[in-house]
């Protein structure tokens, strides 16, 4: 089969590798119908965190399931599928409580790389999400989106307890930002604001359900939200960037008694302990716990009710990966679809 | 009327100074009928927070109302009343949101110093809460303890999502880490880790419902906590210190998806945002909104379902003031009250 293979960063390369087999009863291999390309894929792109040696590439997915190991019994050949990138027993303690991303038995669900033609998946049953028949071929870039933005996006804003009637501000405008845009809007958020500067994912956060844009950033940004909101600062602010900034813009838009939801890995970032205790606010993220939100949302999904997969702009053959990560780093697209 | 000042690290003296007066219209003044030296008192008072100049001490109280400004309504002349560290309109949307501590119009109401004879209460119909009549003086304890050490143990059980049926751990166990485990019990907690080396102190946590108590610290305090939670971490912990080691071995203590309530003012902390991220806990703290828990917490102390006030044990005149602060200091007690 082909699959990516990262080699150091900006060297992508598709290449031919052995077919991944069961490993383990737990295991199934899926034949992939669409990956992407994560926006956490280009810290490692830009050197910005270590290349280990050549690193298969790409934790989204969706397929048709090849085969399973013997102890699966949920999940059968032929199903299409749709998984997280943590696999998870969703049985644990932890699972049960809504956090399969922290399970007892957390895998790296991309450590065979889904940016491939076909990818093992441990804890088959825990993990992936078989839709009741084999969806549209339109509905295939918003399935995947499921996989990982749309659940970041959408844990980001249940993190910040977004409400009906709420002010949400959401602090990003990548993929997993705008989704969390849509989730705001499908949790009942009266006002949504969106921090943007870039016109093309302005519009998709209006078409997603925004109600404001701000463009400042940092300590002028949070001076708009405070305008925006009577002084207080919004409900519900969602951070999906990952850097001190958008984390301080984030804790410093929210009002006392507020939330904050953050989902960008937080690279680096040292949180000051007394301005957190004086805020007031909530503070709750992490890598989201995808698999407690994909029942929910592939049928919102195959129920036509939501669209995420708008923000996959760009398209390619998996043969050209190399192009998808370029025009990412290069922030001409929102997100590569790839298709092997 | 005498109070007591702060001139500098270590010294406090207790002198004639003069009377309050009503200087806004919806200010009280009340004559204290009991005060208290605070575990945050004792920050100036080691000289680890700066001095500036002769300061009036004290912001836990009870009293008798001697006078109302012009706007006050709710608070009658005569009245026995319980007050909150922090004054609040208890109108604003902060406030209805259950946040009076960062009220829009909050003042410090410790602004004259509750160890005194008279203090002047500003906002008094947000800040006070009245008693049906002139409590039993075997309660006057208890009632101060609901001023703040008592409302700020709750805060932080309420912070940690204390639920009936969970496993509740409580990092400290000065007068609110006690607290905190008394308000664990009454909020439906199975279990109840007490973190504290101190013979009296571990006795007074049981006495409150705590049903296990681990004396060790740090690392090996959060590995005492994983043994005893099956390898998870509680599902809920509370922090009562405010330093870097406390504030970690909460976050490690708690199991993902866990939440940290954290109430010890958290003096020159930096939080590792990756472990944090990673942790996925839920942090949520702050200066205690006491006045959100008083009228319950009064309740409860009249009708002698609780019994907060066993935290003090040492009690002096006020003129003796600077004894309390020396035991305290001297770690000889848990907590002084003052009777002017």
């Amino acid at each position: 089969m082909r699959g990516a293979i990262l080699y150091a960063p900006g060297d992508v390369r598709v290449e031919t590798r052995d077919d991944p087999k069961i490993e383990k009863p737990a295991d199934a291999v899926i034949r992939v119908v669409a990956a992407c390309v994560c926006g956490s894929d280009l810290w490692p792109y830009r050197g910005i965190e270590a290349v280990a040696g050549p690193t298969p590439m790409g934790h989204e997915y969706v397929g048709i399931v090849e085969e399973v190991g013997a102890d699966v019994s949920q999940i059968q050949p032929g199903q299409f599928v749709v998984g997280s990138f943590f696999a998870s027993d969703n049985t644990c303690d932890i699972c049960k409580a809504g956090y399969q991303s922290s399970c007892v038995h957390r895998e790296y669900a991309g450590a065979g790389g889904a940016q491939a033609d076909l990818l093992r998946v441990p804890l088959a049953d825990g993990t992936l999400v078989a839709t009741a028949e084999r969806p549209d071929e339109d509905l295939i870039p918003s399935l995947l989106a499921a996989s990982d933005v749309l659940g970041t996006g959408w844990f980001g804003a249940v993190a910040a307890d977004v409400q009906p009637g709420k002010t949400v501000a959401v602090v990003g405008d990548g993929a997993v930002g705008l989704l969390a845009v849509l989730a705001a809007k499908q949790l009942g958020a009266e006002r949504i604001i969106a921090m943007s500067r870039h016109a093309d994912r302005q519009q998709l956060a209006l078409d997603y359900g925004a109600t404001d844009i701000v463009t400042e950033r940092g300590d002028d940004g949070v001076t708009r939200i405070k305008d925006l909101t009577g002084g207080l600062g919004a409900h519900s602010v969602i951070e999906a960037v990952g850097t001190q900034e958008s984390m301080m813009q984030a804790i410093r838009s929210t009002r006392p008694g507020g939330h904050v939801g953050y989902v960008g890995v937080a690279h680096g970032i040292q949180l000051p302990g007394e301005e957190l205790f004086y805020s007031h606010v909530h503070l709750h993220g992490g890598p989201a716990p995808v698999r407690r939100f994909l029942p929910e949302l592939v049928d919102l999904i195959t129920n036509r009710t939501i669209d995420p997969g708008k923000v996959f702009d760009l398209t390619l053959p998996l043969g050209q990966a190399a192009d998808g990560y370029r025009a990412m780093d290069e922030r001409r697209a929102i997100k590569a679809l790839l298709r092997p």
